[in-house]
């Protein structure tokens, strides 16, 4: 759940250590570790303080990090770098005037996610009000297996990238009724692929309904899924189907409209 | 306005180049530029071919960028970067439940940023439908001297902080309104900082008007400015000061309560 795998077995001859270990520095913050002194980013990392320091002041050095002398925490310029991967997507900018027309329309968030290795990674929302008890933005990650746009972007995954994500992958129960048998996945995917769109009740979090449907490329790929959430006291299951997937299903075929034009 | 200040001539002995040179291949990405062979990443970067292999098939092998032997682009773990700074943060956690509520009640978007540098980054925003021609996010950024909350930072600043980014930053005119004399900014300056608030003009862009408040943590420091924007459209000036700047110092005031209770 936070991010690329790690095997330091199998690096090849080229690979450059000090660009890893400067990046696991930077994760080595969060919520929980807001402000570290060296020896805790020394332990957090893995690093000995020496090779801690070095690259706590290259970053400080750099403006990605500040320090007081004794603490160090994070600064904005490294929303940069994550702002880099979102410009180089065409995508969310194409998206976002869709959603905000979409959850004008149907008074729900919406939002645009993708794939990345078992999770899914919003790339752009639009929220009207807080739902979920964890904040949803950009760069939140959340297990495939328990979400509408996990469960369209594997529906329209490879047959072997699913195999493997089957194999690698456990179906953790976020809730009482989050699908954790692969068999059961698949069966799922296999409607999802289907029917053209995904609804999950209840199997992220409690109170909690989604629907999705894939966004396709000009070459009839799906890059990216786009969902709308609404709380189950909206109404039931019927209710969402007939009152936001009409209007997600449109803004889906404007967005790939939109998409298209841009090959 | 792309991030922090490269000065190689001051670098320490310490400072870990290979760290900078890695960072420099992300950033080397752009909305322009979505997809690079080796050969743009290296012309980018001044780095060699060699070098720029390098640091490419590093990045690949960490998950960070995706190839298909030939082109390169970024992936979204990258989002994680910039997220473990937002993750960092305690304000845009507590801000986005009074932001919801301040958008609703007005029907406009309202956003939270901070200063880093010469420019404002945003670092919380709830979006009720577009109105800039430029689509606003976390991590965009605006030169200060032009927006509302950019003002509110500065007035709120050091005055030696304050010397050093007049006698540093040129004063681009955005619009035909943009104050762009030194002079006149701080004059402004002192305004917003003896009423409590900024108000903006349409001097970022044309038709868009911006109302900001700062924000204090528990020890009285500015540490953040939030607004509410509104286009032309909706009325006059006094008409925003009339119905949209109670409800934003209400927020203020609610988010700076939260804040003082999280020391």
């Amino acid at each position: 759940m936070t991010g690329p795998d790690h095997d330091p077995g199998a690096r090849s001859p080229e690979f450059v250590q000090s660009l890893e270990r400067g990046l696991a520095v930077i994760r080595a913050f969060d919520k929980e570790r807001r402000s570290l002194t060296l020896s805790d980013v020394a332990r957090e990392t893995g690093l000995s303080r020496a090779s801690a320091r070095r690259f706590l002041h290259t970053l400080v050095e750099l403006g990605y990090v500040a320090t007081d002398g004794r603490e160090f925490t994070l600064r904005p310029a490294l929303l940069d770098l994550g702002y880099a991967y979102l410009s180089s997507l065409t995508l969310p900018e194409i998206a976002l005037p869709h959603l905000h027309e979409l959850s004008e329309e149907v008074g729900e968030s919406s939002s645009v996610a993708v794939l990345d290795g078992a999770d899914i990674v919003y790339v752009a929302r639009v929220a009207t009000h807080r739902i979920m008890s964890a904040a949803i933005r950009v760069g939140t990650r959340f297990p495939a297996h328990a979400t509408s746009m996990g469960r369209v972007l594997l529906a329209h995954a490879q047959p072997a990238a699913v195999d493997a994500y089957l194999a690698s992958t456990t179906l953790t129960a976020l809730t009482s009724r989050t699908i954790t048998r692969p068999r059961d996945l698949r069966t799922v995917l296999g409607q999802v692929r289907g029917q053209g769109w995904a609804v999950v009740d209840q199997e992220l979090e409690e109170g909690l309904r989604s629907v999705a449907a894939p966004l396709r490329d000009g070459t009839g790929r799906v890059v990216a899924a786009v969902n709308v959430s609404a709380p189950v006291r909206r109404g039931a299951i019927t209710e969402i189907l007939e009152h936001l997937l009409p209007p997600l299903l449109k803004a889906a075929a404007a967005i790939e409209s939109d998409l298209a034009r841009m090959r």
